[in-house]
């Protein structure tokens, strides 16, 4: 039995320009200016390396409660200017394929609770569906936890499993756990910069991924 | 002798993220919602293709009155979201090199005038430079005008200019114009994109392509 594991913003919803830029703003009301380019590069990674990325690109500390303020700020302003979550073109469709085909598939996303709930409930994924969070493990992408607890509670093997992600973090994660990759552009990455991070396969969006199954081996 | 021409947004300013994002807001208020990636790849191209790319998305037409109308509300959210230009890192270094050593340079950008006017002073551009502006030709990126006007205003051959932007339609217009163009990271795009279409030289950002003058051939 196959199964496919899917990160959340980027893969199946439209949230990375509204989650960069409400980096950007939290970033500069601090003074501590990023580049926009530089921030879409990092978002998906767990916020340890993110806030390291930050310190080295800033050239010195920041404290564990500048980070905290920070992060707060950005979950406050991504809110107030997302108010609506959007799915990708295909994700509902997609979704609803896998299931009444009784094709296993779980959300594995850096994100957390209650943030990523308004995302889930417009893709119609309730608590049937498998979900790990950055709750549910130690550590976040790239390193490999998220989707190995996926993994494990689908109940299928390594190599069984499909990692579906939109950014560089989600593909070496992948690889680390052992599994098979396909990337999305939708993320806002280049094909060649996903390809060369591990996908196998690199569709636009998950409109494209739906009239590709076949091309992926994981239909019974 | 050798001129520099660059684009604005995104190649010496930190402003495509907001621009993204204020077009999604504003297509998204109007009920024309489209993916962040979508906007994000059209960005820098002329504002025609750019309703006639959506258009095509949204599988319906849309009137003079409504692109208008949608121009006017993403120029009066990017003004709310961005209040303050940020350069990028190096431009102001790079733009005062160039300037006390002679080195020929002129700016060519798809945005107009009133709207461009705090990103050239913060650059510290003034009226002793060639700024070739959408409102002074007849067509936008990727067609050739813009930076062929700026060419003839700083009076050297075709031959003698190197194009510096950081979207595929700078470097598909300055192949067009029959230039050499070098690509920037800075707006997003991923290496392998703008390789693809004609930069000889991809910097991450204009810091980058200061340190790496020497490589160029356009120092004196």
């Amino acid at each position: 039995m196959r199964a496919l594991i899917f990160d959340l913003d980027g893969t199946l919803i439209d949230t990375v320009y509204a989650h960069v830029f409400a980096w950007q703003r939290a970033l500069d009301e601090a003074n501590m200016a990023i580049d926009g380019w530089r921030i879409h590069r990092r978002i998906g990674m767990s916020g340890g390396l993110f806030t390291r990325a930050l310190a080295r690109e800033l050239g010195r500390d920041i404290s564990t409660e500048e980070a905290e303020e920070l992060r707060r700020r950005h979950g406050e302003l991504f809110l107030e200017l997302l108010p609506r979550r959007r799915p990708l073109p295909g994700a509902v469709e997609l979704i609803s394929f896998l299931r009444s085909n009784s094709i296993l598939f779980g959300i594995a996303t850096s994100g957390r609770r209650p943030e990523i709930n308004a995302s889930l409930d417009v893709l119609g994924i309730g608590n049937e569906t498998v979900v790990v969070e950055r709750g549910d493990v130690a550590r976040a992408k790239p390193e490999p936890d998220l989707f190995l607890a996926c993994q494990q509670r689908l109940g299928v093997g390594v190599d069984d499993c499909y990692v579906i992600g939109d950014a560089v973090w989600d593909l070496l994660a992948a690889r680390r756990a052992g599994m098979l990759s396909i990337g999305l552009l939708s993320g806002g990455y280049g094909e060649d910069e996903l390809s060369r991070a591990g996908a196998f396969r690199v569709y636009r969006d998950p409109a494209e991924l739906y009239r590709s199954l076949d091309e992926l081996g994981v239909l019974p």
